[in-house]
């Protein structure tokens, strides 16, 4: 072969079937849920009437590391995984770092996104159980797309709540999820009890994950023979996409090489959780010393800025109560692009991680984003979603600290998905009318204190 | 392996090392264009002020049936390529066939379809030879999202005439090719006396391939080292994307099986040509059955109701007198969404098979496209792009004949490109307010009776 290998796909007999459950290894146990009235620690029986069993099952399970993938899902894996490992070089090159630089290519997904890995896996726990019909909630897009394909395979009815900034900001992605037969309502919306109060409230709110999650809640609890189902923050969302981080272990192997910082941006934690939970074993179990970066957006810090506390998942507080790095269920984050990163609140396993030490975060404002997210895009050709343009943010930050040390450091980010339908971002990137936002320590307090009143 | 492997992708090392040159197997070699002006035939030479020299020696070589891929093209083909060959389960369950379909999925690499195959080479060529400004026309936006990358890898800059319907119909891919860095005009346009004279008579003119050819290349002409680069019709196109064709076979036959049938849409050809002309071969040399169907827009029907002519590539006839399928170089295509086969003419390796019966092809309506189009992205989950809808309608036709015959047969069909950027069209199809456009003879013969006059 004439030039260096530049991409690595595993042979369908190498595709992984087990995920992997870090809470099995985890030296501190994840806290459990509470019950928002009584306050007492929930079982898996509990969640049952919310979410299928399954799923319920692997979400408090913290025996198991490794969890069978149903042969019904592991089937329609094989349509598009493993995705490529892609060293890249371009980009390695337009820095001019020494550092080897690799990521994991989730866009290359039927749905663009890794969140298929996730909605594939419920959609069939929810048929399986005697579902018919399921309810989510979408920020930019991803994650309601992948389900509403996902309950099309499974032969399920999906209704999505999608938030209202992102069904404005992001047409395309509404028609991509009516495309495959989905159902699409933009959050808050008045047929719900969660919506109404927000539209009475505020007749402009442009919506939040918390607010859609509300929603959807409600339209399943009061809906015969629903479900509802979540793109991420539980357990066993980040359970499902582990199967990036496995292949994504074999595949640097392939490159004969092993990260010394594993990267991926983070909304609720599945996209960080499933490509670094698999690599994070081996810092638990062998005394492997790599570094773990969550990137998430300045103007929604949660894990730079937020408080670990007990705290509602949605806005109404309809979910269980969740120990969790949070900004406060009430924040309203600002409406930056990264739609699925406008949440408030980090997922149990990962804030106990965080909180004992075994990863860091970083907070990164919006235009470096989609600076650093052109420059991927002219150098490697692929035009990230504004969600990853985080972690290669965050990746550039690291790659250049190697040119000052001039350390060979490997560095591994998830690419969780493309941009295509994100071209008005960089259009007002491009334009410099583009917005950064912050958020101040007043306004963290003011919407952690509450939180302590709530779990008195 | 528990279950019947989907997805088949080619070691590194697999990926051709040479492209495929169906000239020097033809039987009968295609006529030679002739100079506009004198009407002589012209030599590859006469065509070096307007194309880089590789690509004019490429374009008239008759004689080597395998023309190496550059080091450098393959270094760039290796991030995407092999692309997948795919069985495509979900839609012969979803159609009921006893036939088995198989996709070739270009879709897939970093631009979205298969045109940066060429893009690159195109690209590598001009910079070998010390151009440093390129132009180009685009209609969808496919090629022209290709180019502007391809510029980038190779340190070029990039003018793209966007054919003006697409240009407002598809913003987002204008959006893509300015995040490549490349300078994009909608066409027709007042920087060039094509676009002005187009303007002048018809200020409402929404623009065709053939005008932006005009402009582009009347660019080129009038700047100082720059070279004018093309996505379809020329015979080193379709050479570029023999790519797909050549580790189709070999994909082909990891699955243990050979095409009944090849199925690709057809705009200019190089996308045909490039899934099929692999294939052909056999046919030629070893007496193979195949049949190979292009599938072209009913409102833009050259190979199936055009006629064989000389006529000029573009409006303005500025290109060589090329040997053609041709609805006539003034026809105005209509406002179809697949504006990658809004062309009045088939290349001239294209034109020749056809002539000669060595393929056929099909019209079909844009709303039976989309039908089509639908059914794939619910069975398959890819979106497909509007041109690649035809390829898809096209094969569901075969696929139902096998209901009716019971036969197996074995259909291979190529996946242009996906269809994000084009929501707008399923919105559309979707809401029912999707036209469909017809060409009666009358019109043919108003446009290809002057075709006469020219070679006289």
């Amino acid at each position: 072969m004439s030039t260096k290998q530049k991409r690595f796909i595993l042979p369908e007999d190498e595709i992984p079937t087990q995920w992997y459950n870090i809470q099995a290894d985890m030296p501190n146990k994840p806290l459990p849920p509470l019950n928002p009235a009584t306050k007492q620690p929930m079982k898996a029986e509990d969640l049952y009437p919310v979410f299928s069993k399954a799923c319920c099952d692997q979400e408090m399970d913290t025996e198991h590391a490794w969890i069978d993938i149903p042969e019904e899902v592991r089937d329609m894996y094989k349509y598009y995984r493993s995705t490529p490992l892609v060293r890249a070089y371009g980009l390695e090159k337009a820095l001019g770092t020494p550092a080897h630089i690799y990521f994991k290519n989730e866009s290359v997904s039927p749905v663009g996104s890794h969140k298929l890995n996730s909605a594939l896996a419920q959609a069939y726990y929810c048929k399986q159980e005697g579902v018919t019909n399921i309810t989510t909630e979408t920020g930019a897009g991803q994650w309601g797309a992948a389900l509403s394909y996902a309950a099309k395979v499974f032969g399920l009815e999906a209704a999505v709540y999608q938030v209202k900034i992102s069904y404005n900001q992001k047409p395309y992605r509404r028609s991509i999820m009516q495309a495959y037969g989905a159902q699409v309502t933009p959050s808050p919306s008045m047929s719900t009890r969660a919506g109404k109060d927000v539209l009475t409230k505020d007749p402009n709110n442009q919506g939040s994950l918390g607010t859609a999650i509300s929603e959807a809640i409600e339209l399943a609890m009061s809906t015969p023979n629903c479900k509802y189902v979540l793109g991420s923050v539980l357990n066993h969302v980040a359970l499902h996409q582990t199967v990036i981080g496995l292949e994504a272990e074999k595949q640097m192997a392939m490159a004969g090489e092993y990260p010394d910082i594993v990267i991926a941006c983070f909304g609720g934690g599945s996209n960080f959780g499933g490509c670094a939970f698999p690599f994070m074993r081996h810092n638990i179990l062998d005394g492997k010393k790599t570094r773990f970066i969550a990137a998430e957006p300045s103007s929604c810090p949660k894990l730079t800025r937020g408080v670990f506390q007990y705290d509602f998942g949605d806005l109404s507080g309809l979910t269980p109560l969740l120990p969790m790095y949070t900004l406060g269920h009430d924040f309203m984050p600002s409406n930056i692009h990264a739609g699925g990163l406008r949440y408030h609140g980090a997922g149990v396993i990962v804030s106990q991680l965080l909180k004992d030490g075994f990863m860091e975060a970083v907070d990164i404002p919006q235009s470096e984003t989609f600076q650093a997210g052109l420059l991927f895009s002219k150098s490697e050709g692929i035009i990230p979603a504004p969600e990853s343009c985080h972690a290669i943010a965050a990746t550039i930050r690291e790659a250049k600290k190697c040119i000052e040390t001039g350390e060979e450091k490997i560095i591994l980010f998830n690419l969780s998905g493309h941009g295509l339908i994100d071209m008005a971002a960089y259009d007002q990137y491009l334009s410099g009318s583009l917005h950064d936002y912050e958020v101040d320590d007043e306004e963290v307090k003011k919407f952690t204190k509450e939180l302590e009143q709530i779990i008195k």
